[in-house]
């Protein structure tokens, strides 16, 4: 019984030391994950595919921590707090032992910095690209989940961060442009936890397929328009420097948050902003009307958008 | 803001009818899942990747139920009752809707059969094989969960329904050998939910790498031996008339309990399984000493096992 298959040994090396409380350091069939005591749990999936999603020479340790925030992400949108996450990681026969041990690393290291550990998962061979699926798992005071259909008319139309390094920066990525800043905030998104909380925002997504299709999700899950203005979105000075507004708004990857805020709520949420050091801006308003969201130039007329988002799928 | 991209409305059309309490409808960036109040959340993930897991040519819909399945015997191994699961699917652009449309028909005929509901996940594209993952979230009372490492010198090994059908069916899946039963019992595994409970199963697990291998994962988290009887082990008719005895003791996908029994529980154990039609069969007993499986064949020899497991890996 010494001559273990080769899963259970790469589970051992690089996965067992990841593994945090409730994971039964993965040597049961499943982990046991107490919930603390009078929250709601939060639970979300997203899985990426080599060549979809990252790029093959993209760094093992990056790509896991890209898993791991883009996950992270969603948990921040709801205004729910990180717990720890499942993991399932489909690679070729032929992948070396170094690539898990540095997508080990990258979850090591951002293990410690979002306060997560791993509960469970599975590795398998693929024929095909490498295929990762991650679970994350959250809490929330009940009630508390903040969610897309919650915005008014009236409210102001809020994003965390910069918008559009995530598409310039997969042009970046690709060698397309030359910005290693934008590469950078293409292969690790900052998920914005503790930004948005209840009280202070009425509705949030993150922004992952485009800035202009996310709200449009907001809108319809609402039953409100909105209109943003083009010259009040917040671009980074790299992002300035390409000169590709419309790629911005549209394009996907941000993992920004995306908020309905009451008036009477902004100046909380920029205080609350400023201590978290992430900044916030306003680029417009939710409106009454059917759901539809208009984007207006410097000079006040609304702008043709040639597509409105991006998707991994279609 | 009409033409979303495919993503969406695949997963209005075929995804959203899954969706159970705590999914918000797949709309919004996680789930929120109330756990019964006083119970730990057990929970667990597997991937699936076709080629590897299940063969091209296999129905939409039995690969569907048997992602599900496997993962409810996860639950059923841990004395868990299923809540809900998530679920990733990256499938290639080409994939016909139709296919989508049978693989959810799959989900709704379980989600019925065991009793869960979608709550969330992820359909992305692939330029390669199918690739899915299933977390399934599950319930059992605070510190009764039934794990590996608790099998004691003088416990029986015991198992659920017959053994040696998976790999068998698996041959019988690829045509080379000619039978509807073994090959349904590869593609469509039976979870054994509520047959291990606390009180009646000391330790145990579910027998996807094989029996061998896995009573040596029991042997090894538990610090004792094991020996069992070829000639306990039961075979399904099908089974026997395969001949391959060291197919069935060394194979996987079994998906049945393997179970460590406290002698004083055997009649208890019995019983209720009869109560839920589950046949039970005690194949052996642990022992004191260093980790090891040991299998006698009918003369009392130990059979010498070219292989003890299956991995999907190495």
């Amino acid at each position: 019984m010494s001559d273990l298959p080769a899963e259970f040994s790469l589970i051992a090396r690089h996965f067992r030391p990841l593994a945090g409380p409730g994971s039964l350091d993965l040597s049961d069939d499943a982990a046991v994950f107490v919930p603390p005591v009078g929250r709601e749990v939060v639970v979300s999936a997203d899985a990426m595919v080599q060549g979809v999603h990252f790029l093959s020479e993209d760094p093992a340790d990056l790509v896991a921590r890209k898993l791991l925030r883009t996950n992270l992400s969603d948990l921040a949108a709801m205004g729910a707090a990180p717990l720890g996450y499942l993991i399932t990681v489909s690679t070729p026969r032929a992948t070396p032992d170094a690539w898990f041990a540095e997508f080990a690393a990258g979850l090591t290291r951002d293990q410690a910095e979002f306060g997560v550990s791993l509960l469970g998962g599975d590795t398998t061979s693929t024929p095909g690209p490498i295929s990762l699926s991650l679970t994350i798992l959250g809490s929330v005071t009940p009630g508390q989940a903040i969610r897309r259909n919650a915005a008014r008319p009236g409210d102001g139309v809020w994003v965390s961060g910069s918008i559009g390094d995530g598409a310039l920066g997969l042009l970046a990525a690709r060698g397309e442009i030359d910005d290693a800043y934008l590469a950078d905030r293409y292969r690790l998104p900052r998920p914005r936890l503790g930004l948005a909380t209840h009280g202070l925002v009425r509705a949030c997504m993150d922004v992952s397929d485009g800035l202009v299709q996310d709200l449009g999700h907001i809108c319809r899950a609402s039953g409100v328009s909105a209109e943003i203005e083009a010259g009040l979105v917040p671009l980074s000075e790299a992002a300035r420097l390409q000169d590709r507004l419309e790629l911005c708004l549209t394009g996907g990857d941000d993992y920004e948050l995306l908020m309905a805020v009451d008036p009477a709520c902004e100046a909380a949420l920029q205080d609350h902003a400023a201590g978290l050091r992430v900044p916030v801006t306003r680029v417009g308003q939710f409106r009454t009307g059917a759901p539809a969201v208009t984007v207006r130039d410097r000079t006040g007329r609304p702008m043709a958008l040639a597509r409105t988002g991006w998707s991994h799928f279609g």
